[in-house]
């Protein structure tokens, strides 16, 4: 199974304690290994990296270690290949353009007989599941929308309704965002976590590093941090339920949704631990 | 004004060498200090790498100068900004996708007056003139080929039309590529050179730097490089005319086509040395 990764906040944050304990799970810890990416919002733009390279080897990982990008949003996503190969154009996150804001998409999970009508204003570039329920989401919603972004919270409905269709086809736990908001859809694993003031220490599982958060916080800082699997092993980190999209807006959970998923679907979905 | 950097090749390349002289252009030895970005495809997808620091300072300039990806296909640009703020949004190179593919752009020049009239599938995401040229670009070639990709020299045709009309208002060098072709067009200033065997040494202008290319490369290597300026000394680069649209495949020019500029942009084109 791959792993998903997002961070939603209300200041900039640099997100390297987080990634450190993510990325070890991608060959040093787990088995993650066939390649990784992590993207950073400012604003309306995104700083994507992606590498068919392990995040535990790779110097682009490397990189986002060291250096302490500060962004309001970010998704990651380590994979371990089911469906397609190991090539960059199925590394996630993927991007596209939708009323001039970029969009990032990671996806866990597995799709199965999944062929929608694209109508060609997206369309895959790899070969994965993924790939095609991203194109699904963004024409689902330039659809449903095709002048311009309405208010969020209209968008967070329109995204469970489209989100529906395409949980019919197997797992799909997913993390979407628009620099704005982050959206987070689980069909069988999904756990969150906020960090606020006042801030405590916390303790990666990946690797021996603790960090004070109150020693490098301001009561203004709040922090959602969504992952597959919890991150650290001395907070409370809640777990989604199966159907739950939720959204995240400045560090905390603002509108939650359930997307019902048929039982016939979820007792297979149980079953599966395959990731694209 | 901004640089461009553009390798085209036969066999998959890595571009260390030249990128450590162009980078050096962003605030060492040249004041291109408003950010930077470099794209390298592999096949289909790409790593699109920008920032809004200086490739001179910035870490991830430094990345790429030690980290050899190699790609048969790289756009690189470094900005001086005089249309668009210095944000992240406003950094080239910028990238779409269309027919399944990605595609990856970058400009050098200052377009005046141009307002488009765009439908909505491509939309800018910054407030530059060059993000605005590119979806015209995209929504031009999407429009006289709505299903699909056509042959590599049709679509050069195409291109050359929907790039006159942008000539019109102003500077317009660009470098455009979809990971199987490099577009090159002229307004000013681009030159470029191609590399083949037998191969020599070569001596970076921005740098004390020589690599004898003879030693790292075999007879069926052929490396196309495009630049504003050229980046070495003792190599002969060839001047583009303004108004030519070079298509590069496989390291070497394959279609050269002139698209005609009015006496009076020309002109006025001489006189400008603005860059977006």
């Amino acid at each position: 199974m791959c792993q998903l990764l997002g961070m939603n906040c209300a200041t900039p944050t640099d997100v390297t304690f987080s990634f450190t304990g993510f990325a070890a799970r991608g060959g040093l810890t787990d088995h993650h290994a066939d390649g990784f990416g992590v993207a950073f919002f400012e604003d309306k733009a995104c700083r994507l990296f992606i590498d068919n390279q392990s995040a535990g080897t790779s110097p682009v990982a490397d990189l986002i270690k060291r250096y302490p990008i500060k962004s309001k949003n970010v998704i990651s996503h380590i994979r371990k290949a089911t469906q397609g190969t190991v090539l960059l154009e199925n590394c996630h996150p993927f991007m596209r353009e939708l009323w001039g804001r970029h969009w990032i998409f990671a996806h866990n999970g597995d799709l199965k007989s999944f062929l929608p009508f694209l109508s060609g204003v997206y369309q895959p570039v790899g070969d994965t599941d993924s790939e095609l329920a991203f194109c699904t989401l963004m024409q689902g919603l330039r659809k449903r929308f095709p002048g311009s972004q309405p208010p969020l919270n209209e968008l967070c409905h329109a995204l469970a309704d489209i989100t529906r269709e395409i949980t019919l086809h197997g797992v799909f736990n997913y993390l979407l965002c628009n620099g704005q908001a982050l959206f987070a859809h689980c069909s069988t694993h999904l756990y969150y976590l906020v960090r606020q003031w006042p801030f405590s220490t916390a303790h990666l599982i990946d690797a021996d590093l603790s960090i004070d958060f109150a020693q490098v916080t301001t009561p203004d800082d709040r922090v959602a941090v969504i992952a597959t699997q919890p991150l650290t092993d001395n907070e409370t980190w809640t777990r989604f339920a199966p159907g739950e999209l939720i959204m995240f807006e400045d560090g905390r959970p603002t509108m939650t949704l359930t997307v019902p998923i048929p039982p016939e679907v979820q007792a297979k979905n149980a079953a599966n631990t395959a990731c694209t």
